[in-house]
């Protein structure tokens, strides 16, 4: 135990010692039935006699906070626990430099959502504003047997460091279910990433420099937003339409930034549910090449889709190098894994893998080596097959709630594939106006204005996760949505 | 499956599947018996006739790429792999913006030294590169069978996201185990990280711009080095001695330089093995408060103590919230885990907090579920207790070896904890020089320079890693380093 001892200090010894172990016991540190180190050991370990620490053990045992069990020792006793956290006291004095830091936002908009929804208090909550699937759907038995079979397999090499860019099995078994999927790559072109996030921020920061601009559509991911904003780059806005990113407006926004970076979600977009056409896809990829852009492709939940033609992922239209292609298995599978990875070609590969190193050397393992044995071809196509078999019904359930429980006016488009629906609320209803009314019917969704650069726009808009609740919660939380939208407007 | 097709080319359609398939099976990317989608299915998928996937299909059973099973569908069938990846072949036609990239080194310094041991072909070498402690002394039966009771436990709730900070429970385990080694905190001021580095990584990005300074022990921790160079910081170093930094030459640096953050490793030192003494612990605290910088202290193995007094950490010693304390379960218990931790008063918590989420949202649930379960206070000491006696012989071991078989001349101090003896070589023996012929004899260090701001500094230093090796390989390690040495001079 090393316990900070002044001996310039005019408090004697043993009392520094008694006055440490005593805050440490009332403030919970120490806790109940802790044993102390013997008196000779602290004595050792601190360079004082040993009467010093015997004197103050006995003193904190006149005070009922240890007592001692012959030959066994001294050990702490039950207390009270003091409110009042070191942090809270050390406010007061405050340095200098901590006083001029600018905090972010530590908070994101979904648990801030699940934070007013609880505060509605309803009893049984139904929340739609979730940006991953459903977690109940993942065969978490099967997996824990998979984490077993490996550990028994592995043994101490699975908690060894592994290789930075990722485990190799597991970077083929990408390279495979890309394949299946109509992306051809490389495993040496896969990076594996703490999630998309991580892959998302590592090349943004290895692209841009602060002040530098990256071209995103308007609306998109915000989480992204945030990233970027933080990041200190210029975001600029390409807008949508039914068709995904309005291509033939991007040169001119190319001519005129001079981004470098175009973010951008081709399909089943976040949050408006929509694919980029195919032949925009082509149109980007060549003005990309022509004014030299690289493009990052954010396919969060590109293999999740619903009914209609598949459309090739920009990377596997991209014969140069000029895509990184990032996907997760958070999405889709399990998001507490937190393992993504990045496609890339070319010398950019070897800048995000230094970055990756520089920021957490390496993903952990031993989640690898499971994943790698969990996710074979075989199992991501059933297991992705029963998923959309899952989720079209969701879709279509809430569909039908909507047009049974919302006004007519409402509007948007049925998604083919993903996680969201985007509706536009009659006119005149702002979404942040009724999100505070819903909490309190007892369902939540995301207000449109969180996904624009500029969020005054989108208030009349809001994204609601079709896929993370059972077709009778989704009829019922519409139902609510329905009867929040009424009081709003009574209100009014 | 989303093959990319192009509708505007003269190539037929089935000869773009074709060939697409055909490039997929060859490259190993589809791998012997995957079954492709069904021919109404793929056709389905990409808007063709039916036929113009059968057409596809029998080309490539005409070649022997696949084989149709009656009524089951179509495989791949084995092929021999074709060398050369994708990467490679893109490498021709690279855009430009992946020209001007600046590439850092993504190759760390220990494995560099595992290339050249290995390069050396002894059949039986020995690594004292390390940086770590010895994996092999982990119960992973025990964590196997942790891990178990967690999922089992826990089941879909482990592999949720988990709160940004980390999980709370793990939290407070962190905070009894520090109160019980002498570092008073509080559950709320720990940040869960992936590792120290990116506990390094996140406190540097937000306490430093580009061309900030930042102040270091020199020599000290290479991927600090490199982190910090990469990140664009200037570096500027404060020398040692066998008490640790050199802290009364400190002030006219703070003067001089101005620097944002002062990064040190007070305990058991990296690579010199050194702690700083119990003045000059005070004396840095007191001047980083008259000069308003913050310190960010690396305590990577302080709890490793093999003899003397116990050195409180300088967190422990700061009373107002100027100290950033950094640790990590990775070089004490197991590197794979990937989990570190921060503990931060004050709105720096709450910045370093939300550039975490920035950069990978949190780590993951499940490893944390799982090392609460484990690491409780009786367990970390007692495993601490066993590692300390297990390290000290092997320090003991060290010691001997090298009275034994280095040339007398060398020099060095003995370390009282911690992983490393920092050893001088002979006048004239370079250890960049040494070291092919030590990897040749079978036995690898890491020179000296690696440590140094200035890598021209070093030259004639080694580190040598004493605790991840057995008593048996060590003295025959440092025989080795003896003959490799006499060599080196034969050769002059």
């Amino acid at each position: 135990m090393r316990i900070p001892l002044d001996r310039q200090s005019e408090t004697p010894l043993y009392q520094q010692i008694e006055s440490y172990l005593r805050q440490a016991i009332l403030s919970g540190n120490l806790s109940a039935n802790t044993r102390l180190p013997a008196c000779r050991q602290l004595a050792h370990d601190l360079g004082v006699n040993r009467s010093t620490v015997e004197n103050a053990y006995s003193a904190l045992e006149a005070d009922g906070l240890v007592f001692s069990r012959m030959g066994s020792g001294t050990y702490v006793l039950q207390q009270e626990i003091l409110p009042g956290t070191p942090s809270q006291s050390i406010q007061h004095h405050l340095p200098l430099w901590q006083q001029s830091l600018h905090t972010h936002n530590s908070i994101s908009t979904s648990e801030m959502v699940e934070e007013m929804l609880k505060t509605g208090g309803h009893p049984h909550p139904i929340n739609f504003a979730s940006g991953v699937s459903d977690v109940r759907e993942f065969p978490a038995e099967e997996f824990r047997k998979t984490l077993q079979t490996v550990m028994r397999r592995d043994q101490i090499d699975a908690l060894e460091y592994g290789e930075p860019n990722g485990y190799a099995p597991l970077r083929e078994g990408i390279a495979h279910i890309l394949a299946s999927q109509g992306l051809q790559t490389h495993p040496e072109s896969i990076l594996i990433t703490a999630g998309s996030q991580q892959a998302i921020f590592l090349t943004s920061q290895v692209l841009l420099k602060p002040n530098d601009t990256i071209l995103v559509e308007n609306p998109t991911y915000s989480a992204a937003i945030d990233l970027f904003r933080t990041l200190g780059y210029q975001i600029v806005g390409v807008s949508m339409d039914n068709q995904g990113m309005q291509v033939d407006r991007l040169e001119k926004l190319l001519q005129q930034h001079h981004p470098k970076l175009i973010y951008t979600i081709p399909n089943f977009h976040n949050p408006t549910g929509t694919c980029l056409s195919s032949i925009r896809r082509r149109q980007l990829i060549m003005l990309a090449e022509r004014y030299n852009v690289p493009i990052l492709e954010d396919d969060f939940v590109g293999d999740l889709r619903y009914e209609g033609h598949a459309q090739p992922s920009l990377k596997a239209l991209d014969p140069g190098g000029q895509v990184i292609y990032v996907s997760t298995f958070s999405k889709m599978l399990v998001p507490g894994l937190r393992v993504g990875f990045i496609v890339a070609d070319g010398p950019v590969y070897e800048s995000l893998l230094s970055y990756k190193r520089l920021s957490d050397l390496a993903t952990s393992t031993l989640i690898q080596r499971a994943l790698d044995a969990f996710v074979t071809v075989g199992r991501y196509q059933t297991y992705l097959h029963r998923s959309c078999q899952v989720f079209r019904k969701r879709r279509d359930a809430m569909i039908k709630a909507i047009e049974r429980h919302l006004p007519s006016k409402v509007s948007f488009d049925i998604p083919s594939g993903g996680l969201f629906v985007w509706l536009q609320l009659p006119n005149g209803i702002s979404a942040n106006e009724l999100l505070p009314i819903a909490c309190q019917e007892g369902v939540a969704f995301i207000p449109g204005n969180f996904f624009f650069i500029d969020n005054l726009q989108g208030e009349g808009w809001m994204r609601l996760n079709f896929v993370s609740q059972s077709v009778e919660d989704i009829e019922e939380g519409i139902k609510r949505l329905g009867a929040a939208i009424r009081k709003l407007r009574t209100l009014k």
